[in-house]
C-alpha cells in the first residue's frame, strides 16, 4: 500500500495555521510578568541594586538554559541513533519542540499565570513550557520513524493540552510535588506515547528492519544528545523548585542519583550479553533512568544515600527493560517502542512517583525543621489538616491521575493519527530521512542511481 | 592558475606578528575593572556579601558562556554542512575568534572603557568581545571556502576596526539602542561579508561544485551548530541589556521571536519543493532569522505577540531568501555567499533595525511606566529633549550608518584581500580542507593514493 | 598472545561492589551543607529573600553546570579522535567519571568538609569531585586505548585517592592557592598517566598502528571536545575561587590566555610541516595548553597581558612537545602516550605551577590593596609571619609534591594494572572498540564478514 507522503500542501498549511493562531492567541493574552515588565519596575524601587538582583531571572535563568538545551539538543540528538533518520530526529524534534513552547505557554498560563484576563509570562514559565514539550519528546521517542511531521504536530498540539490538564490537576487540585516532573512529564509522557504508538501498530514493520539500527557514527552522534541529558539533569529537576536550599538540594540528589545509575546499567549490559560486550542502547538511555527517578523526591530531603539507591535500581530495571520487556511489548503486546522509552521514562518515572510519595509521607520535623517542612511543602496559609501520610497519599494517586490520563489521551490521540491522511509512510520506508527531507547523494556513488528509488530497498 | 597554497611561512608570521602586537598593547593599556581588581574590594567593603553579590559577574558571566557557545560552537558547526570543509570551518573560525577577542578588548576598549590611560575589562567587555567577533563569523559565511587562513587574519584585523567605529559612532553619537547587535553585528557583519565577497568573485568556482554541498553526515554536524545558536540566543540579545527587567524581556522576546520563526521556515521549505520535501539548508539557517531580527527590539516592550510576528515574517523572507534571492545573486551580482548569510543576517538584521526603530518610536509611558521610560532608554542625565519619535530617528540612521560602513569597508578590505599573496586556493580547489590541513586517508582505500594528487579532481 | 577480554563477570562485579560500597560509605557518612539543607534555614531567616540570594548556590552553580560539560562531553569527546575507539573514549570517560565524582565526593569530603561525624556536600564538593576526576580524564588520555574498562575503575579508584591526599597536602598543610588545579589536577594527572602507561608499555603496539589515527569525521568529533573545554575553560579556573573579584579575574585571565594560546598554536603548527599545513592533533590539543597553564594564577592579579604571555609561550610548547618530544618519549623512554598528555597537561601543568609561584611571590599591597592581599591568600587568622616570597616557595614546594606523588603513585598503580587479569587486550586489537562494545556492522558490507574475525586485522 503506497501512502501518499508528498507534505507540500498539508505541512505548511498545519505550520502556517497554527503558528498564526499563536500570534492572535498571544495578542490577546500574553503580556510581561512583573520582574520583566518595564512598568512594574516602578513599584519595586528602580535602579535600587538589591531589587534587580531579587528578580527571578537571576534565580533561574542559567537552569532555564540548561533544560532548553536538554530539550533541543538532548532528546534531538539522543534519537539520531539510527542510520537514516537523524535529520528527522533533530528536525522534527526541533519543529514539535518549537510550536509546542508556544501552545504550552497559553495553556499552562491559563491554568497557573492568569491575572486580570492576561497571562503573565516570565522565566519560570519558559521553563515550564520546556518541560510541558519533553513530554512530547519522550512520546515522540515511541513513534519515532514511523509518523510524518504532520502528525507529530497534531500530536504535540494534543498532547501539551493534556499535560496541562493533568498538572493541573496534580499540582493544583492534589497539592502534589513534582518539581522534576517524574509523574507529569515522564510517567505521563512515556504512557500516552505508547498507547499512540500501540493504536498505530504496524504489521509489517520488519520491511524496514535494516535501517532500525545504527551505523558506527550516529552512534556517536546519539551520545552526544545522552551526555547533554545526563549533565544537565541536575538544573531540570531544581529548575523550579523554591529558592534556595531546595534548588541546591535537588541538583545535588539528581547528581547522585545518576551517577549510581551509569554503574549499575554498565554492569547489566555487560551481564546480560553473552560475550560481555557493553551494548551502546544501554548506555545511550539506561544511564538517565537515575535522572527520572529522583525527579519527585530531588527536591525533597531524599539525603544523597537515598539519591544513590534510586540510581542503583533504576539503572538495573531499565537495563533489564531493553534486554527482556522491549522484545516482549512488541511481540506479545504489539507496541512498538522505538526508543525503548518505557525502560527509561515509563518505568522509572512510576519508580519517580513511588519514592516521591515515600519520602513525602516520611516527611517530618525533625528532618527539616518546623519552619523548612512549612516551606518545603507549601504550607503557608495551607489547609491545617495536612500531614506527611496525607502528603504521600495525595502524590500516590498523583501517579494513578497521570497514568489514566495518557491512557485515556493516547486512545484519543492515537485514533486521529491513524487517520490515512497525514502523510505516513508506508512500513517499508520508515526509518527513512529520504521520504520527507531532500537527502545528499552518498558520494563516491554513482549519479545515476536516483534518490527516490532508494526508498523502496531496504538498504540503500 | 595554480597559486601557491603553502603557508608554512607566511600564516605563523601573520599568528606570531598579530600576537606579539596584542601582547605589547594589552601591557600598555590593559587592566582589570573594578569588580575584577583585587585591590578596588576595599572601596566595596571586602567580606561584605551583598557587595559581593552585586559583582558584575553575577549578572552577567552565564550569558557570556552562552554567547561564549555560539561564537565557536555554533558558528564554527553551523559552517560544517560542506562535505570536504568541516576542520577548516570550525578550525579557521575558532583561530579567527581567538584573535578577533583580542583586538576587540582593545578597540572596543578605546571607545567606551577607557579611563586614566588604561581599558578598564569585566564581563561585559569580554561579552561584547564576543559580539564584534560574531560580526566576523558572519562574514566568514560569505567567504567560506574561497579564503586562506591569512587572507581571514587580515579580514579580521580590519572587520573589528571598523565595527567597532561603527558601534561607537551608534550607540555612543546616534545614543542608538541595539543590545542584539542587529545593525552593529548582523547588518554590519553581513553586507561587509557580501561586499568582501563580490569583490573577490570567482568566476570559475563551478570548477569546485561538486564539493559544494552536503553529505549526510556533515549535516547532522552542520545542526548541532544551529541548535547551540539557536538554544542561547534569548542569551546572547539579553546579556549587555539593563540590569532586571530589561534582560529577563530580552530573554522572552527572543524565545519567542525564535519558536515562530521555525514554524515559518519549515513552512516554506515544504512548500517551495515540487515533492514538499524539506532542505536542511532551511532547516539549518532560516530557523535562526528570529533571532536576528528581535535584536534591536528584544530589550524593548516589543511585547511577546510582536516577538511572534517578526518571527514569522522572519522565517518567510529567510527562506524565500535561499530559495530565490542567492541563486539570482550568484548569477546576476556575482556575489557568491557561501552559506547564504544574505538570507539569514543581512535581510533578517535590516528587518530588525526597522522594528527597533518603529517599537522605539512607539515607546510611551503609558507602556513602560514613566521611570520605566528613563531606564529603559538611559535618559538619567541625558539631553531634555528627548522624545521616542527622535529615538526612532536615530535608530533608522543607525541602519544606514551600519551599512555605508559595511560597503565601504567591504570595498577596502576586499581590495586588499584581493591581491594573489595570501595563499588562496584556486578555483578548482575551493571547499577542500586538503589544501590547509592534513588530511587522514580515507581507510579502506589505497595508500598508494596520494592525499595532494586529490586536490586537482574535483571528487577524491 | 590471546588475553581473555571476556568481561562478563568481571566488570558487572566491579561495578556493583563499587557502587554498593558508595551506597552505604554514603549513608554512613554524607549529608546535605546547611545551604543545601531544609532544616538548617531556620537559622538563616527562612523566606529572607537575601538569605536565599547568598545560598552558595548562585554563586557557583552557573560554573558547576560548565565544569559538568567539560569532564563528561570535554574530556569524553576529545578522545574520540581515534577511528575505531570513539564508543570506548566517550562510553569509559562516562563510566569512569560517574564512579569516580562518588568516590571524590568522599576522599575530598573527609578531608575538607567533615563536620560532627559527617561530609556536608554542596554544590562546591560537587565541583571539587569534577575537578578531582578530571585528573583521572587526563591520565586515561595517557592510556587511552590499551586498558580495558575494568583497569580503568581501578586505576579510578586510586588515583582519586591519591589525588585528594595530595590536594589535601597542598590545599591544607602548604596553604598553596590553586584553584585552577595547575598542579593538583593537571601535573599530577599527566605525570600519573605517564608513569602508568610506562609500566604498561607495549612493544609490540606497531600491530595496532592501523588505527591508531583518525578518520575524516572522528576528528570532527574531537573538535567538539576540544571547544567545550576551550570554551568553558574560564569556568573552570574560576569556579571555586573566592566570591566576587576572584572569580570575575579568574574568568578574564583565563579567557585571555587560551585566546593568545589558539594563534602560537595555529603558527607552530603550520611552520612545522613542511608544505605549511595545518595538524587537527595541535588544533584539537596544544590550543588547550594556555587554560591549563594559568590555572594557579588565574585568579591572582596576573593582568590580563600577563595571562596572555602565558599562554603564548604555551601554545608553542605545547605544539612543539607533539612534534618532537611525544615520539621521543615513545621511541627512547617507553612512554606510548596516546593522547599527548605530556604535551597538554604535563608541561603546561608545572608551567603553570611556576608561573602561580612566581605570580605570587610577586604580591604586594600596592596591586592588591592592603585588605585585598589578606583576602586574595586567605590571611584572616593566618599566621602572621606570612610574606608573598614564603607563599611562592610554598607554591614552587607543591609542583615538586605533585609530582612525587604522581610518581610514586604510577608506578604502584602501574604494577596493580599490569596483572594480566583485568581483560585488556592484546597488542594487535588496542584501539579497537568491538573489543568491548558490540558494534554495528558496517552497511553494504556483507553480512558474513563476523564481526569478531576484524579484531586481527589491522584494518576491518
Amino acid at each position: 500500500m503506497a501512502w501518499n507522503t508528498n507534505l507540500r500542501w498539508r505541512l505548511p498549511l498545519a505550520c502556517l495555521l497554527l503558528q498564526v493562531a499563536m500570534v492572535v492567541l498571544f495578542g490577546v493574552f500574553v503580556r510581561y510578568s512583573p520582574d520583566a515588565d518595564a512598568h512594574w519596575t516602578e513599584a519595586k524601587k528602580p535602579g535600587n541594586l538589591s531589587s534587580d538582583l531579587e528578580n527571578e531571572f537571576y534565580y533561574r535563568y542559567p537552569s532555564f538554559q540548561d533544560v532548553h538545551v536538554m530539550i533541543f539538543v538532548g532528546f534531538g540528538f539522543l534519537m539520531t541513533f539510527l542510520q537514516r533518520y537523524g535529520y528527522s530526529s533533530v528536525g522534527f524534534n526541533f519543529l514539535l519542540a518549537a510550536f509546542g513552547i508556544q501552545w504550552a505557554l497559553l495553556m499552562q498560563g491559563w491554568f497557573h499565570s492568569f491575572q486580570g484576563g492576561y497571562i503573565l509570562v516570565g522565566v519560570e514559565n519558559l521553563i515550564n513550557a520546556d518541560f510541558c514539550v519533553g513530554s512530547v519528546c519522550v512520546a515522540f521517542g515511541a513513534v519515532l520513524g514511523k509518523v510524518s511531521p504532520v502528525q507529530l504536530l497534531i500530536m504535540t498540539l494534543f498532547q501539551v493540552t493534556l499535560f496541562s490538564v493533568n498538572e493541573f490537576i496534580l499540582l493544583s487540585l492534589l497539592n502534589v510535588k513534582d518539581a522534576g516532573g517524574s509523574m507529569t512529564i515522564h510517567t505521563f509522557g512515556a504512557y500516552f506515547g505508547l498507547t499512540v504508538t500501540w493504536i498505530l501498530y504496524r504489521p509489517n514493520l520488519y520491511q524496514s528492519k535494516a535501517r532500525q539500527s545504527a551505523v558506527y557514527h550516529s552512534d556517536l552522534f546519539a551520545m552526544i544528545g545522552t551526555l547533554f541529558l545526563w549533565m544537565y539533569w541536575p538544573s531540570f529537576n531544581s529548575a523550579v523548585s523554591n529558592h534556595g536550599d531546595a534548588q541546591h538540594r535537588a541538583a545535588i540528589n539528581t547528581y547522585c542519583s545518576l551517577a549510581a545509575c551509569v554503574l549499575t546499567a554498565v554492569a547489566l549490559s555487560s551481564a546480560l550479553q553473552k560475550k560481555g560486550k557493553l551494548d551502546m542502547v544501554h548506555i545511550q538511555n539506561a544511564t538517565l533512568a537515575g535522572g527520572v527517578a529522583v525527579g519527585t523526591a530531588a527536591e525533597m530531603m531524599l539525603m544523597p544515600y537515598g539519591s544513590l539507591i534510586v540510581g542503583f535500581i533504576c539503572g538495573i530495571v531499565s537495563t533489564l527493560g531493553f534486554v527482556y520487556l522491549t522484545p516482549f511489548l512488541e511481540s506479545r503486546l504489539r507496541i512498538q517502542d522505538t526508543c525503548g522509552i518505557h525502560n527509561l521514562h515509563g518505568m522509572p518515572g512510576i519508580i519517580g512517583g513511588i519514592v516521591g510519595a515515600v519520602t513525602a509521607a516520611c516527611a517530618n520535623s525533625r528532618v527539616y525543621g518546623q519552619e523548612g517542612l512549612a516551606h518545603a511543602f507549601d504550607l503557608e496559609g495551607f489547609k491545617t489538616d495536612w500531614s506527611p501520610s496525607l502528603q504521600g497519599s495525595f502524590q500516590a494517586a498523583g501517579i494513578f491521575v497521570s497514568l489514566a490520563m495518557a491512557l485515556v489521551g493516547g486512545l484519543f490521540v492515537g485514533g486521529i493519527l491513524k487517520l490515512p491522511i497525514w502523510g505516513q509512510a508506508s512500513d517499508e520506508n520508515c526509518f527513512e530521512d529520504a521520504v520527507y527531507w531532500e537527502v545528499p547523494e552518498e558520494p563516491k556513488h554513482a549519479a545515476s542511481h536516483a534518490e527516490d528509488s532508494t526508498l523502496k530497498a531496504p538498504e540503500p
